[in-house]
Parts: C-alpha cells; structure tokens; sequence
C-alpha cells in the first residue's frame, strides 16, 4: 500500500495501533501482527499518492503456482512472474490480474520472523494479531464470485442479495473463518478495506482511546460496532493517506463441509450494524485505487453493475 | 417517569436491560440497580403521555428536610409536604421546585432490598449496578449553577464554557465521583437524562447487542462513546415512550477538597465524545418535560438563554 | 458423557453455563453452543456411572467412512457400523477404537439446528459457542501422535518434550487452531476435558461470578489462567458428576503449511500457566474412562510409558 | 515504601505496571496513577532493606492539623510535625503514631501534577488509576475499629466476625467506597497490602501477562479472583523487595449514611475468594513492618489477640 510519507505512516502503524514493524528501509515498512510468525503481512510503500499494488496469497507449494499460472493464461489473464531476488523475504512469486482488474500475487515461501504473541510486554495500541481479510468494490461481484468460488477454490459464508436475488455483496473464505475476501458492488476494481484480527472486543475500545489521544480522532471513520453480517465487533480507520484498516473481533468457524451460506437482504438495517448505526458517505464513496504492474499507472474503474448503491435503509 | 405500557417497559427495563423489579402494582413498577440496597432508584408510572414528575434526594436526617424547607421557603419557591402513607416506601418528604422550574424531593429514610451484586446469576442485559446522575436542560445555567454550589452544598467537576467565558454546561456532585447533577444549556426545565453505572465496559457492548436481538436496536440512540467530559465510556438509549437512559463507566474520583473544576471550550470536539463521533439531533433537541406537583401539568419551558444551541465543530 | 441426573446436568450445562438445549428425551440432553448450527456438539447420557463413549468426527462425505473402515481395519483395530435410525440426528456412523484404546466415531451428516449467534437476548453464563477440542491421558503419546499425524491427517502445532526428547504431550489439528485432540502421557485412555471456544476473556471471569452464584463454586477446578502453550486463556471446571470442560478463548491461526510446531520443555513453568500458577493434583490424576461399545465395559488402562507424572517446577 | 535498588524498582512499577513517575532523585521515586493530580500517590525510598516510613492521609484545611494534634496528644500518643521544607512536594505534615503502632501522616496540600487520564498513548501494563486503599495487619482489631471510627470520623463497609462476635477484620471508609483503610487480626503492626483502583477488569488479566512476559510470573501471589467481601476483583503481587500491591476493580458506592455494615463470617469460604479459590501461605504470612520515625527502628510486633490465625475452610 502507497504513503506518502513513512514516518508519519510509522507513527499511525508502528507507535499507535501496535504493529510490529519487521524491518524497513528508505522506500518501504514491513509490518506484521502479534501473532504472525512470517516476516510480513503489510508493506507500506513511499510514493507520491494512494494506491495499492497486489493482494498476496501464499500457496502450499512452488508447483501450485504452475496450476495458478496455466488457469490465468487459459482466461486470458495477464501474468507474469517476479524471481525471488526482486522481492524482500519472499520467494518466486506469480503476478496476475483477475476478472474484476484486482492486481494479485501468489507466493509459496516467506522469510520467517519471532512469534510476539506472549510478548505481552510489547503490546500496545490496538495490539493487532494478525491479517484477516481483504475487501474490494468491484463492478461485477457475481463474476468476482463465480472466479474465486469455481477457479480458486473459495467458499461462500454469507452474502448480501437485492429483491431481484442479484448478488450485492459476498465474503468467500479459503481458512475457515467468515471470509479471506470479500467483494461488494461498486465502483471498481478498489481496494476498500484491509482487515486485522484482535485478541479480544475491548481492544478496539482501547484503539479509539489511545487514537483520540494521539490525534487521530478524525480518521476513526465508522465504529465500534457489530456486524450483523459475520458478526464481527469492528473499527474501521483510516491512515494519515485515507488508506482504510478494518479491526476486527467476534466472527465464527466455517469449517463444517455442510456449512450453507447465510443470505441477507441488501436493505436490513441490521446486515451492516446490528445495533442499527448507519455507515457515513465516506465509507461508501472512498476506496483505493489499484495499480496495474504493467505500466504502474492505476487500473482504470467501472461504476457498480446493480444500481442501488448503497443499502436504503428507509423502504 | 411516566410510561405509557407497564408491560412493554417491564419488557425494556426489566426482560432487557437487567434491572430488579423490586414491586409493581397497577400504576407503578419499582426498579433499582444490582448493587442497590434500597427499594427503588427508579419509578415507572402509567400514564397517557411521557413526563417526569421528580428527582428525589436522600438527605441524613429528618431535620436536614427542615432546613431545605426554611432555604427554599426564604427564596420564595413552592415547598409542599407528603407524609410518610403517601409515598410508597419512603418516609416524609419534601417537595419543591429548584429555581430552574425543576421539582425535587427530598426524603431521609426508605426501605431496605436485597442487594443482589453477588446474584451473578441473575445479572442479564446490561447488568445496570446503580443510580449515579441526572441531567438537565435549563434556561439559565449559570442560575442553576450558583444555586446548586452556593445554597445545596454541590461542587463542580467539569464544565463547559463559550469563549465569552459564560457556563453553557457544568457537572455538579455531592458524592465524590463526577456529577450528580449535569445542567445543559437548553430548553427547559427539561429531563436530558438519567444515568446508571455500568460494572465494566463491556456491558456497553453487550447490552447494544441484546438490545439489537431483542428488537430495539432503534432505540440506541448515541454511543458507545468516550466523553471527552468525565472520561465515561457511554450509551444513550430510548424506552419506548421515548425517555432517556444514559448507560456509564468509567469516570474518576472527586474527593480531594483541592480538585480544581476542569474546564472545556463548547467548541471542543473531543468535550462531548472523545474519538469526535457527533451526536445526533434528537440527542439535542428532545428532553423529558417535568410536571408540576401543584397542578398535575407540564411544567412551562423557556429557550436557553446562551444563543449557541450545540456546539459547533466546524469553527 | 454419562450423568447420573439429568435434571443436575441441565442446572448446570443450561440453566448456569449457558449452553442451547436442542432436545432430550428421557435418557439424553442434546447440547449445543451459540454459533453451532448443527443438532448438537455435545451429548449427557445418564447412567450409573461416569464414562465417556465416543469422541465423534464429521468427515466430508459418506465415502471418507470407508476409507476410513480400511485404514482401521487394515489396523487390525475394532470397527462396526451404526445405522441411520440407531443415532439421534446423525446419520450413518463407523465406530471404531484407536491404537490408544480411544472409541471414534466417524459420521458424514448431522441434522441442521438453528444458529443462535446473534440471539443476545438468550446469552447467559459462560455464554458457551462452539466446541474446540478434546484432550486425551493416554499411555503412549508418540504411537498416538503417529496414527493422527500419518494416518488421520493432523497436523502438530505445538508439543511438550522431556529432556531426552520424548514427546510428553501432542496438540494436534484438523482445523487451523491450535488443537481438535491433544494427548497427554498419563493412565489411559481416559478423556481429560472436552473444551468449549468462548467470544471473549471476560466471560471466563463471568462464568467464575454465575457458577459461585449458583453454589458452584468448588467445581472451578483451575484457573483462570493463561496457558503458555496455546497461549489460550482457560478455565477448568467440574460437572456434578465430575465430568472435566475445559472454557477456552485467545489461541491463534495455524493455517500456514509452513507452520512449524513449538517445542516446550516439560518443566517449563510458564508452558502449563503462563502466569506460574500450578494446577492443582485432581487436574493431574482425575480424568473420565471410556467406555468400549464392543461390551458396554469401561476400557482398561495402562500407566503412562513416560516416568515423570507432571511437570517438576522445584528442578 | 523501601525499595533496595530503585533501578529494579523502576522497571517495576513504571516500566511494567504502568505508574507514572512524576520525578525521582537518588534516594526517591514518587509515582502516581493515571487519574491522580497530585504529586504522587507511593514513595519509592532507596534502604538497606524492606520497611514502610508512613501512611499518608490528606486533611481539607491545615486546622484540621492542629484538632488531629490535640486528638492524638490527649491518647498520649506519639506527635511531631514535619515542616514544609522537609518534606518534597507536600506542606506542613502532622506526624503521629496510631493505637495499633502504625505511623500515619496528615497534610493539606500537595502539588499538583498533570491527569493522565486522556493520555491513552501512555497506558500500559496494569493501566494503574488511582490509589484505593490500605490493608494492616494489626494485634487487636477491635482496638483499631474503635478509634478510626469514633474518633477519626471512619464507617464501615463489612466486617468478619468469629463464631463468638469478635470483628477479626474491618472494612473502613472516609470517601465512599468500600474502604480506605482495612485492619486484619495478626502479627503486628504491619502493613499487608495497598491497594490500586484499575479502570476495568481486563486490565487485572492483562497485568498478569505482562508480568509473565517481563519475568515477574513468580511476582503474581494471589489470584485474579474475585473478593466476597468488597466484591472486588482483584489481583496481589509483590514488587521485586516483597512489597504487596493489590491491584482492585469492582465495589460499589457506600455513601447512604443508613448503608449498614455487611457482615462475613470468618469461615465462609466465599468470604475472601468468592470462587472458592484458597490464598497462599505467604499472603497470611508476610507483611510489611513500619518504621518508627522517632529512631528509625522496625516498629515492634505484638501476635493477634484472636487464636485463629486464617480462616479454616474445613470447619
């Protein structure tokens, strides 16, 4: 993910919420959650506006991106392949643009790094555990959705249908939680959130406390609340450069085979905030931009298929 | 207060929030927190339209009722006694009304309950522990204030000041926690709201999410918040007849005679919440009418006389 | 798992810990927990005396049954087959015991019941939510270890070893958490705890608060506490009938295939209780017999191959 | 408090615990917790080995001094008075010595320090809020019961009582809650614990796992548990020369003057750990001595008047 500047993007990540920073140099941050015993699942970039660069996905072996490489070229998807020398702590790594533009990379090996979970001493912020998910808005979910459940072997937990049964929204998983990612109609491809993990509901109280007391009272941009949709306990923030990082608690296993996915209507209040709070605008209208490797510049967007914007809360 | 439907606040106050319902009969329901050793905190009466008929006081000794009588007497402003068979489980009392228009009594002595603080078994909802505020929207705050610290015996805690230094809001205690008595610049003599202490913070959240299953999640109106003003980690919810509950932890100690009253600009954002969450309009504009005591009618309202009606984030 | 009174089983299971009752009959309790959609997890048999029957397994289809019927039998290990009608709510079962002594059974489908997740309203006690683990005392932990790494298909996430480097307990994994069956060197086979996820830590505070409440107090056996492995934070209690549940939040993701198992030392104090508390002797010496389906006896037991009973923390 | 090394202290209590250290020199540190506007709230002072010079006790006007001085010279009991100059941050003190042999000191004003209640960028460790209380062990509690109450203005919250009504322990208050100042019967005069008030009761579990992770688990004495009397959910550890810190979330408000006293009897298991969980030997035994300000010696030890040393849960 691009920032402007990486010393007030270490202050927000490193200082304030409790990420443990791996290493860095003069264009990068390498950031990774308590409990995450790899060398990084966040890499902030120096660069003059917003934008992010690829989704990561570790696969279990080098031959599985073979397999991944063959399905995008079948779709005539681009491809191309990164040798391990030009990539910090990851081995060959395998990039791909998928049927919604997303940018995405899969990767088979990483550099190790210390377990901190029990470096309890350390802990501070919103003493973030580890990476949950991602979520883009993008102009077709139902495409998004056939690719990733058919080709890439996700599985569906629950999604969002409008009165027409169209799909508005859904949250597919790979590890048998809630989702790995989701997708939501919409003005895309973006990047609209990436989500970390938090041990336990007060931390995220705590988060909007040491925040406030640290200036960023502004970029609390939605929350806390509870989901009725996956029936997380989240925060949503937003970085000194807009970049938006959901905190999250409280979801549930997906592991049973015979797990059917939950539907919701588009307009029950209760899908977004079970307590009935209403996300802000800026919540709906902002999202980040990816950026194409070919050329670097940012993949062009497409405004959502399915009309009704946002949930209408009113009918 | 008035409620229109005993059964559907049982349901709110009782079913859903946690409160023990000490006695009820046919026009009352009598309520009081966990850790309440006395019969009530709380009277819900039934009647056709919402209204608050008093807040009463505890005083130490009988004689502590004269001398109320002999101030408010001196000050020209009504006092009426109601004996002892009048009043369900509390002894003679006092009543007046405050130079704000506000009905208050007073009484020394009231039947004892089972505390149930150790009752975990029956702790539910929000778990609410006991009484520890009111607020209220005057005309004059400044009058309300000089009033409640100069012939009651109150100290302040924190208040809140225009940049002409007039008092637009104060936080007023006789036990040594923030306040027992908050005045608000505003229409009134109204009822802003009544607040109960929370055991922990988490009750907050819990209570959100068994409100929002249990069909109120309309009824959350603000929060879960910090204030910025007494630190209190807060929810404000309606019953259904639309009165104002304020659910709150986490606020400080008061009784070092040399604590200074902290003072807050109107305009600060983090005064009212902490992390700059705005509150709604309702949570400005609508309050509980008191009714008075000599005529059984609502007590007459006046605007604030402070023209700045809330305050205003954007300078 | 036997109990010799239904009606104290359902005071304790239900009315105190909170678990969701999906039905019962005159011989049986069903159990579930709040997020589980599937007739039950847990299931009170009363009888004369404690004994567990079976620990049961869902595999994905009815043909993984007979893969599984050959590996046991190619075993040489005790097979039968349960038919549909012959178990509530589960359909067709293989019944087996495991070179421990340990009776498995395998089942592909199970009756769906409703998720009772978002039902704040029903929450009470330890607020129970889905099954996590099972932990067995068996004389042998490396021959068990073998059969569920190479034949079962689990995974180590983290191990306890002596100073000669025998492995003196196993947590094993199915699912990406830390465990779904751990075994500890003791007398075995015997069932040591079955272990409930809960949302949050302060509901293992709470579940302390409503078991002292409700005269249960002597059966909180251990903790809370930490546990250095797992870094789960635990609670150990006993059902009238002596019966061991483990209540468990705050371990971590193992779904990276590169994930290596972390070694203790067996008389590292932190490993059992991060915090240095020592578990008390029943913890060590009680645990619940299994049962043979073959003939209704209870299996017999074998001392631990290991000498060193419980972790030395004077060494 | 005596401390032998302040370095080790300091990692302790600030850099563990979370104080805030308002200054030191080379023979003091005096800390304050996040709430407290005061100078300090601990003395940390550099000794040879382990003692307690005073408990401090702060008056509302410096006249109060002089009817204290008149009070304690009537008794015969040990006065002087300290000047301003001589003692940092703290005016002119009244110094005397109590019926049970405990040195008290009475002041009227203290410097004043920055609230760090906002500054959630500072909180750590055990996120210590305010001072609450002191525990003594004291030869003869009636004796010590008698004069708090009748003669320094104290009430009382809860007792325990032996099978023949003598007080084996008492709960003492000046501010509202459950005490300031509790005597129990046993080797003295010495002082058992103090107590520190925390904002909630995660921040008790997060203490203990700090404390592990920073190498201070064998520093964890007794518990988290939960009192019977007081309610309290506590945690007792001890700072690296043995003093006791008692860290305290969860009493309730005694400020109706017809709260009457709650009586425990001294073998009710649920008296001192409403689990059910037993204190260790070293928490009955072990306690700090004070020291004499007239010569600079332990002040001497009388045993407990009553026989029964600790409850006998067995009875």
């Amino acid at each position: 993910m691009n920032v402007t500047d990486l010393q007030k993007a270490r202050h927000f990540y490193v200082d304030t919420l409790g990420f443990i920073e791996t290493e860095s140099d003069s264009e990068h941050i390498y950031l990774r959650g308590l409990e995450e015993r790899v060398h990084h699942s966040l890499v902030l970039k120096k660069a003059e506006k917003p934008g992010v660069h690829s989704i990561f996905y570790k696969v279990e072996k080098e031959k599985d991106l073979y397999m991944l490489q063959s399905l995008f070229e079948e779709k005539k998807l681009p491809v191309r392949w990164l040798e391990k020398e030009h990539i910090r702590s990851i081995g060959r790594t395998l990039q791909v643009i998928d049927p919604s533009g997303i940018p995405l990379s899969f990767f088979f090996e990483m550099e190790e790094a210390e377990r901190m979970l029990q470096r309890y001493d350390l802990y501070k912020g919103a003493r973030v555990q580890r990476i949950d998910h991602v979520n883009c808005s993008v102009p077709d979910v139902q495409k998004a959705y056939d690719f990733y459940i058919k080709e890439l072997g996700f599985r569906c937990s629950e999604y969002t249908a409008t009165e027409e049964e169209d799909i508005w929204a859904a949250w597919l998983f790979r590890k048998p939680t809630v989702h790995d990612h989701a997708f939501m109609n919409g003005l895309g491809p973006r990047l609209h959130h990436v989500a970390y993990w938090l041990s336990d509901p007060m931390s995220i109280i705590h988060t909007c406390d040491v925040m406030a007391a640290s200036g960023y009272a502004a970029n609390i941009e939605r929350g806390p609340g509870r989901h009725g949709l996956s029936n997380a306990f989240f925060l949503y923030i937003r970085d000194p450069d807009g970049n938006r990082i959901e905190l999250y608690n409280g979801d549930y296993l997906t592991s049973d085979p015979d797990f059917k996915p939950i539907r919701w209507d588009l307009n029950d209040p209760r899908r977004q905030t079970f307590w009935g709070h209403e996300a802000p605008e800026s919540w709906f209208n902002e999202a980040m931009p990816f950026i194409d490797f070919r050329n670097g510049k940012e993949i062009e967007l497409e405004e959502g298929k399915l009309k009704q914007r946002k949930p209408n809360f009113i009918t």
